[in-house]
């Protein structure tokens, strides 16, 4: 049963979504106004009509809902990349990781799910107001416990130690290496992202001098579909480029 | 601290990786003979040498080690296409996971990894060979307390209830639907692995006829680069089609 | 040295294209006004001034010009897609091709280009509207005496014998296979454009009924990259899908 | 009717390509042995039988058949490739090409192919073994009046004047690139094959010298389709890299 203030996801009747809290406000839709202090004492699958009789369902939000929510800086790492460092580096519950730099918080958040309860991820950040925004995303996705925003610029050093994983999305990964190296526990492994190519070729040049194994970079491409009767093909456009990722692994 | 009978990752010169117990057993490499009971005691990190003195350095094995070494049935779902389930369904910790079929249990392994430690994962397989092996690949990842192998028939029913995600790789996903719509808890996730398109047409003659929205197709493509000096470019050739993945959420 | 009445292109400082006529007109540009008829006389390669004293560079136009440069029905076949024609089929100097449906004429006048000066390419169109367009985009493509569009429909009937080559881009190529065969001569290629996957699963049901070989369906991908200093990088968005290409040869 | 000493095209019953010459010799294959010399008056797609009794049908080659069937070096240019030259130059009859390196002559021949009967293509080359296995290429394609080899290196210059497209596949091409500005008419095209990224950038790092406008550079990816009766898919593995294409318009 959905509580006062909880946070809930509505679906309206095309699938859109809006994530709000259970507590006497209006949710303002093209599709009509609809009354949150009803959706107080409902189960998740219930319906809701808008003033214009337009249905909406009510839903506990997953991790999915918060990151597609949540307020962010430009650029932020897609779920399809996020999603590679888990088949890469194995990533899952119980595991420590530091990341850097932290933006809106949206790998941490991604990672901050992932390894809970017993993980823990500190995220560095030299931007007090990206910290900030971030701090108040991970709140939003009910992982202050687990994701910790550090306002430290990880060039200078990491303090923490026995690592899982670290992930980086800066400018200059290279510069993190010899505190990377130190952090990571043996066979624990490094991720990071890369708009451009030039980041890889300097990361490759500095790599060699630290104790890291399997180092590979890739880039992950999503194509969506359009399925319809007699009409089933790719979308005509798509995202082409977000980012190359490199993995490491300390030995 | 490593204790015989323990699993570890011995990782050689070249980056190779092997699977092994801690336990008087020689393990016979083309870089020699490395004699497995010296591993006991030895802290992660340590190095061993073989009888021709070369190096091989000893980790914890992590998921991917096990997914990587495990013995499989010839089709397994690569680590790209179920990364995206966690893209698209934000499975983590605690989630209650029905999966079919098996096959050699892969894609149960990568989520019972991440559902841990509250979490479960009930997988359906037909073939009792396919469920054996499976079974026994899942004990040697350590995830027999989280993953359970069912031999039964998903298209005859699924007896779970409240589940968080229905993960099918089946030649006929569409004839399980009715029971995925019962097994699933409001809000919960339906992802569907597909390697021809004939599959999805199916399967979007039949979504309608249930209670799910949000539904989307992609395919995840990736691309490995080689990141030499001077001659970085994405590799000649690559696996250019595993499947389709189709994602749904029932309301 | 270019004539009263020629068409040129002229290129900006930007590399922005206008596709004009040396003519006593003005072209309107938003780097002020040039007078068309100071080209007259000029020799390819020379700068003219607009108004505000902007550089124009006067070239002669090659094809790809008047293909960019012409006015179209919404969707036209892709340079990138037509050129595949090229590296399937080999069309070239001498070729006769048929054609359908013409649509704004663009592959039409793209194949009437490579046939030239002794080939010859007649292109079905049903609708007068786009034959009348089609037309005059093959008129000033200066292709009048190579590409003839016909108003036929093609699935009643080809009149011409003895093919290099037939190109369709129809919502139903499988009703003229039946024409095709007979139009074409022994080793000469079929090339079927189609958006969606339903269009190929029809045409293959029927490709067996006639004499082809080699049937081959490819999907052609351009991405376009970004290469500034330190900067280098795959365009963020492209055109992700326009079309299948189906080939096959007549034996 | 196909006379002594021709060159024709047998097409066996599993699409398989045999080139070879009418005159009196046999053509051993895995479907029994052919007597060439039955070839000789025959009209194209006449129908032979080995002497197992297995049907072939002989075709007048097309370019392509020449350009699949040729000795080459180790790397050619791939039609997929040398087909987006076509879309983005607009190569075309009565062009006037300069190719560099001749390598076996692929490149060289496809563009001679498609600049007959009045254009010309000369191609340098450094090494004397790749000219002289060009040359027989060349002849073998019937194509010895359109594509000169001229045994020159040519980061030493380029000899001819009012060039119309420039096609480098070098492993320097910013070396040509003063005597390629020379080369080129106003409004010609250079196109530049580089397999890897660091090509490109020291590329880009010399082309504001010179006079060019719309500099691109693209990577084209063909995918290829198995259309089964329900099991329709893109091919399991492709070739995911031959290389990147540049493209500048000299002004």
């Amino acid at each position: 049963m959905i509580e006062e203030g909880e946070r809930v996801v509505l679906i309206d009747e095309r699938g859109r979504k809006y994530l709000v809290a259970a507590e006497p406000m209006q949710l303002h839709t093209d599709l009509g106004v609809v009354d949150l202090s009803t959706v107080i004492g409902q189960e998740p699958g219930a319906r809701l009509k808008s003033h214009t009789d337009k249905e909406f369902i009510v839903l506990r939000p997953r991790i999915t809902d918060y990151l597609q929510k949540m307020r962010r800086v430009p650029q932020i790492m897609l779920p399809k990349d996020a999603a590679q460092i888990v088949a890469y580096t194995g990533v899952g519950p119980g595991d420590l990781v530091v990341d850097a730099g932290t933006g809106s918080g949206a790998l941490a958040i991604f990672l901050g799910n992932l390894v809970r309860p017993n993980g823990h991820v500190t995220s560095y950040e030299v931007r007090e107001d990206f910290a900030r925004l971030a701090e108040q995303n991970i709140r939003e996705a009910g992982l202050s416990d687990i994701v910790r925003v550090k306002l430290k610029d990880i060039y200078e050093g990491i303090d923490e130690r026995d690592i899982d994983l670290v992930t980086l999305d800066l400018a200059q990964p290279e510069l993190a290496l010899p505190h990377v190296e130190l952090a990571l526990k043996p066979g624990g492994h490094l991720a990071v992202f890369s708009p451009c190519i030039e980041h890889i070729q300097r990361l490759y040049q500095e790599l060699p001098k630290y104790r890291f194994t399997n180092c590979r970079t890739i880039e992950c491409l999503v194509r969506e579909f359009e399925v319809r009767p007699g009409a089933t093909r790719p979308r005509t456009r798509m995202v082409a480029h977000t980012g190359y990722l490199t993995f490491a692994r300390r030995v």
